[in-house]
C-alpha cells in the first residue's frame, strides 16, 4: 500500500515560458506527471491546446512568473529571455533556463537573474522533442548552477528527462552540452566522409551502417584514454598506434579518396593538426597532442 | 569426448611473409591455434626469434611460398609485395594480401596475383597487433576477393582475429577499412575539439570523458538512418533535427569556440557543407545531403 500513497502526494507546480516543439513536450511531460503546469507563450493558439490537457494558461509572462516559485524558461534565445522576462518580478523565484546558450551566456544571465532576486540554473537538453518524457529514448538534461535549487526541485525536473549537475558554475551545463554536439558534428563529418567512399560502389550503404556503427562504437572508448593523457600531461601512455605510424597511415586514406573522388575536406584540417604536431617531435605520442594545438 | 578430438586433427599449413608488429601477432596466432607455419622476414632476427616458438623459418620469399598452398603477406606497403614476390612460384598458390592498400592497390594486385596463376583474397585489419589473438579484443578482418579462398581457409584466416568476407572485389575490403577509418578521425577530430573546449575549465577530462563516450555512442546509431535516406534518395525521411535547425544552432557551437579560444577548423568545413546543402533548398533534410557535396 505504501507505494501507492505516492500517487497521492501532490506534485509541486511548475511555470514554463515557451512553447515551441521543445516546451510543448516539456509541458506535457510535466502534465503526465502531475505537475501543476502554468504556461505562456507568445502566441496564445499552441497555449491553449495544453489548457484542453490541464495546464493554467497565463496571460502575460509576468502572470505566469508570479504563479509559483519555480520558473523554467525555454525560449528561442537568450535575448528573448530578457525580453519575456522583461516585466516580471523575479524576487524569490527559481529560474531555470533551458534556452540554448553559450557558457558565457548562461553566466551573465545567472548574474542577471541574481540581481534580481532570483536563484539560477542553467540547462542544456542533450535530446530531441519526442524523446522528451520517453524514458527508455535516454534523454538527458545538462544542469549547473545554483545546487540548492537543483536539489529542491529535482523530482519536477527529472520528469520529462534524465538529469546531470554538473557544477556551480552556471555555465557548465552550456559548455557540456556544445563539447558533445562539437564531437558529435566531427564524428558526422566522418561519417558523411565514409558514405561519400562507397558510393557508386556495389557496397550499400545499408550494409556498410552496422560496420560503421560498431567500428564508430569501439573507437569512441577511446575518449577516456584520451582524457587520462590529457590529465597526466603525458601523451605517450598506452598508446596503441602513435603518432608517426599515423601520419604515415593516413596516405591510404587520402589517396584512397582521391580515387573514389571524394573530398578530403573534412578529414585534412585534422590531418594537418596530426602533420604539426609531429613536426614538433611527437611521434610517440597519441594524437591527443591535437587539443593543444586548438586553444589559441 | 568428440568435441575433444578437434584438438588432434591437423591444422592447415600457413606460410607468413613479413614480421612487423602486426606480423609477429599473426605468426604466434596461428602458432598458438596449432597450424603449421613457415615465415620469412627480409632481417632474419625476427624470424628466429619466432623459430624457437615452433615456427620454421624460410631463407627466401620464394622458398616460403614453395612450402605451402596459403601464403600470407603482411609487409610494409604495396611495393614490397611485389618486391617480395619476384622470385617466387605463386602458380597453384592462395595469396592472402593483408598490406594496407588503396582500393585501386588491390584490385591491381589482385590482377597481378591472376597472372602468376593464384588466387587471391585481399585483407584490411580492423586492429592494432596487441589484438590479434584476443579474442574478447574484438578484433576483425576485412576480406574481398576469391570467395573459393576464403571459404576453403576461413578456418586458417579466422585463427587471429573474427573474418568478414565483404564481396568479390578485391578492393572491397581496402574500401570498408578505408570508410571505416575515415570516420574514426572525423569522430577523433570532434573530440579533440570537445576537450579543447573544456580546458582551463575546472571540468576535468576524466569527468567529460563517460558523457563524451556515451553520447557518441548514441549518435553512432544514427548511420543506420543516414544509410536508410541514402538507399532511398530521401532525405527528410526519420529526421530528428532539420538542417534549417541545425545550421542555426551551429552558432551556439561557434560563438562557445570563439569564447573559450579554440579554433574552429577541425568543425567549420562540415559546417560549410551543411550551408552549402541549406542554400540549396534542403532545409527540411537531414545532414546527408553533405555525402552528394563530397563527390566531385
Amino acid at each position: 500500500m505504501a507505494q501507492n500513497t505516492v500517487e497521492n502526494v501532490t506534485k509541486s507546480p511548475v511555470t514554463l515560458l515557451g512553447l515551441g516543439a521543445m516546451g510543448t513536450a516539456l509541458a506535457r511531460a510535466w502534465l503526465a506527471a502531475g505537475h501543476p503546469l502554468t504556461v505562456w507563450n507568445r502566441s496564445v493558439a499552441r497555449a491553449e491546446a495544453l489548457a484542453a490537457e490541464g495546464a493554467v494558461v497565463a496571460a502575460t509572462a509576468a502572470e505566469a512568473v508570479a504563479a509559483g516559485r519555480l520558473v523554467v524558461v525555454c525560449l528561442l534565445d537568450d535575448a528573448s529571455v530578457e525580453e519575456a522576462l522583461a516585466g516580471a518580478d523575479l524576487a524569490g523565484r527559481d529560474l531555470v533556463n533551458l534556452v540554448t546558450s553559450t557558457p558565457g551566456q548562461a553566466r551573465a544571465r545567472a548574474a542577471w537573474a541574481g540581481a534580481r532576486g532570483a536563484r539560477y540554473l542553467d540547462g542544456g537538453i542533450m535530446a530531441v522533442p519526442p524523446m522528451i518524457g520517453v524514458p527508455e529514448a535516454g534523454a538527458y538534461v545538462f544542469y549547473s548552477g545554483s545546487a540548492e535549487l537543483f536539489e529542491e526541485h529535482r523530482e519536477a525536473l527529472a520528469a520529462p528527462a534524465a538529469v546531470r549537475y554538473v557544477g556551480a558554475d552556471a555555465g557548465h551545463a552550456a559548455l557540456h552540452d556544445v563539447a558533445l554536439l562539437s564531437a558529435m558534428y566531427g564524428m558526422f563529418a566522418g561519417v558523411a566522409h565514409a558514405f561519400a567512399l562507397v558510393r557508386g560502389e556495389a557496397v550499400k550503404p545499408g550494409d556498410l551502417a552496422p560496420l560503421l556503427g560498431g567500428w564508430l562504437t569501439a573507437m569512441a572508448g577511446s575518449v577516456e584514454r584520451t582524457a587520462a593523457q590529457l590529465e597526466s600531461g603525458d601523451y605517450t601512455t598506452g598508446v596503441v598506434s602513435n603518432l608517426a605510424m599515423q601520419v604515415a597511415g593516413k596516405e591510404t586514406l587520402l589517396r584512397t579518396a582521391e580515387e573514389q573522388r571524394v573530398s578530403v575536406e573534412l578529414l585534412s584540417p585534422f590531418f594537418r593538426l596530426m602533420e604539426h604536431r609531429l613536426a614538433l617531435g611527437s611521434g610517440a605520442e597519441d594524437v591527443t597532442g591535437v587539443v593543444d594545438l586548438l586553444r589559441r
